[in-house]
């Protein structure tokens, strides 16, 4: 922490302006041998930027001064021309100064370790960084504006209240006191248990909003499969052709619908079939199925919809937890065939009718299942394995306790629960878990 | 100048953060919509940017208030965190609030129109944006902090005394009298011409150190043109071969030297040939020639220096007007011949040996014909063109002053020199100019 660091933070290339910034207890000094820093109360100035006697560029120079900065440390910002060659020139003549380069992250994971933002709000940065759609980019603000580190810190408070208590009972061990009412420890262990599932279970939706929503478009050869998902992107992406079993292999697109970018994946027709591509189609088309978290059934409409049919779309999710899915039946090639509809939506991809009906229940279906906009939802793998390791260790706690284990005993696995919980906020971390998170950073954040 | 337009200003992409600039007499108005703006004497804040009651990032805002920004005007500037979706975002919130899209260049446009920039340090931000090597940004640099406007500012002071002087003259025509001394101004209409000579001289190696400076590499067949180029670049960028002729058309590749950029141009060997395609590789030879600032002309030091070589040389240059190009002759292969060698530079493309020799002494003769630093030289076309209009005037006004013409015939053409030269600066100028001007400039800017 004693040095002071320094990196481009704009994207990279060329543009109107680029801002090089500066970081740590001698930024200040080492800003001052390039440009007149603002004097005074003042913290930003136009000034000259120099090296070697010589002026490379007309700058405009912020001032942060400790701890109101975004690592906590002194920051100098330095706004010059978007050329490369300055920017790289401005960049060597600070580290000739004295500064070293940045690494990806270094000002954020400086953040933390100056306590300005939790380790889950630095990971919300990355994430805001990454966005590319309104949902994703709203998940992470909420986790960089605290988000469910305050959920966690409540049940982490709640854990060490009750570790606290069984612990004092160690103290007193013998002479046989019981400080924690036992039932009263369960049900609240119950409680915590439960919202743990709560967030664990976020976690697929929230992680498929975050890298986009898969959507498996499934059925029988020649239903449209192809032909409906060049009417969702209004382009002709996939080949389509009168004859079954055109779509082998899976073809997949994005598309933002209403700030939710979904992918969307046209699958071969599932059918048994002796061409050895064709069948290696098939079991791609089972797999989309398990990963997607919506599956959209196509059916030819024109065909009679039965018991068979029926069979049909029950073999397709034989084997597949249904209650992790949104689920749509499509009666493609409706503009053939008389109202009414058999249940699901009716809609032809080769005349458009019902495409955006079936895009607006899609989103509809997404977002009913999303948190309102308070609620939390998790998005961060690492966040989802340290509260799965949270939830074990509370089952372990549970079970001691059901089974009358001593109070030290139960500590202990409460103890577990404790650590892996702070892991998410970064009330306990390591080295090997801050290189991580901070490795997929970009350089100068 | 009524509107308020609003641009991302950073390249474009992602990165750690992203500056989006704001500026016109509703700036302020606009930006207060979507964040607290900072209050009484402060510039800077840390605000939450909001859209219709939704905080979309957390923001630093920077006022510059109106004279004393780029442009002139009310300037607010947003650095969010450098996402996409952040930025696109943020600038469809202000445009949403009444901004217009900022033009390519806009910003700049304005700061000439409000009196911030005269037209060539404008045209110097965009050289100096586009500048990739230590010698282009130092012209540009230059430019931008006033560069030869001084000298064109003393130019224009002294044709403006002149012309006073001359139309002095006809308001009292009736009476006869001569205000100005006919053989002092005909004095300092020739010191006029060779400063404008001086600056219309400099701009063919302006013009090569801002595009890179083209040195041609010409010679015999298999003098070992193309192993020289690859000596230069240490890559084995030609197709080298014991063949003669292995070289049909010219290869280019740029190299950066010391600061300076030049663009090497490898060309086909200089004989006669059967070869169609080997002969219009001839014609590239000697059309590289003429556009070269530096000629690299190499022979086999193996072959006799005599008579004959000589004349092979002199044949080459023929019709080449020799003064405003750096010429060496280079004797390759001098590892397989003994000292002494012949006058110029004797290296050898296989060993690498005088090779960096070479490249300093190119680098010594171009820094030797450009101005120190404080000297001015000539870039950019639209300069060019315009002094060179400004001479031909002065040549008019020479010509009207030896043979006696009247003093208001003399003092349209030198009406004409001040109309050119005060299109450089700005002093005249149109929509048209402004047009051409700005729109080479990045959006943002």
């Amino acid at each position: 922490m004693s040095t002071t660091i320094a990196a481009i933070s704009t994207p990279p290339g060329i543009g109107g302006l680029a801002v090089i910034r500066l970081s740590g207890p001698a930024a200040f000094d080492i800003a001052s041998h390039h440009v007149h820093l603002p004097e005074g109360e003042k913290k930003t100035a136009f000034a000259l930027f120099k090296r070697d006697g010589q002026t490379v560029d007309e700058v405009v120079v912020t001032l942060f001064r400790s701890p109101h900065s975004y690592t906590g440390e002194d920051t100098v910002e330095f706004s010059c021309h978007g050329s490369t060659y300055i920017q790289q020139t401005l960049l060597q003549a600070l580290i000739d100064s004295g500064a070293a380069l940045a690494e990806p992250g270094e000002f954020t994971r400086r953040a933390f370790l100056g306590g300005k933002l939790n380790l889950s709000q630095a990971e919300a940065v990355a994430d805001l960084i990454d966005s590319t759609n309104a949902a994703s980019h709203q998940l992470a603000l909420s986790q960089l504006r605290g988000g469910y580190a305050q959920l966690l810190a409540q049940l982490r408070s709640q854990l060490v209240d009750l570790t606290s208590l069984l612990e004092l009972e160690l103290d007193f061990s013998e002479e046989d006191v019981e400080f924690a009412d036992r039932s009263r420890l369960r049900s609240l262990v119950a409680q915590l248990q439960q919202e743990v599932t709560r967030l664990t279970d976020s976690f697929q939706l929230g992680n498929a909003v975050k890298n986009g929503i898969p959507v498996a478009i499934v059925g029988r050869p020649n239903a449209g499969k192809s032909s409906l998902l060049n009417a969702l992107l209004s382009d002709q992406r996939a080949i389509v052709s009168p004859i079954p079993g055109t779509t082998r292999d899976t073809i997949e697109e994005n598309l933002n619908i209403d700030g939710l970018t979904f992918r969307f994946i046209d699958t071969a027709g599932l059918r048994h079939s002796d061409d050895p591509i064709e069948s290696i189609g098939f079991d791609r088309a089972i797999q989309s199925i398990r990963q997607a978290t919506v599956v959209l059934i196509v059916r030819d409409a024109t065909v009679t919809f039965n018991e068979y049919s029926i069979d049909d779309i029950a073999y397709l999710l034989k084997d597949i937890p249904q209650k992790e899915k949104i689920i749509f039946i499509i009666h493609n090639k409706a503009d053939l065939v008389q109202p009414p509809y058999p249940p699901g939506i009716a809609l032809s991809a080769l005349t458009g009718m019902g495409v955006d009906q079936l895009k607006q229940s899609i989103v509809q279906a997404v977002r009913q299942r999303m948190p309102s906009s308070d609620g939390a939802m998790l998005t961060n793998l690492r966040h989802y394995q340290a509260l799965q390791h949270v939830s074990t260790s509370l089952d372990e706690v549970a079970q001691g306790l059901d089974s009358g284990l001593p109070a030290d005993l139960v500590a202990i696995d409460l103890r577990n629960a404790l650590y892996h919980l702070g892991t998410i906020t970064g009330e306990v971390t390591s080295d090997e878990i801050l290189g991580t998170i901070f490795h997929r950073f970009c350089i100068g954040k």
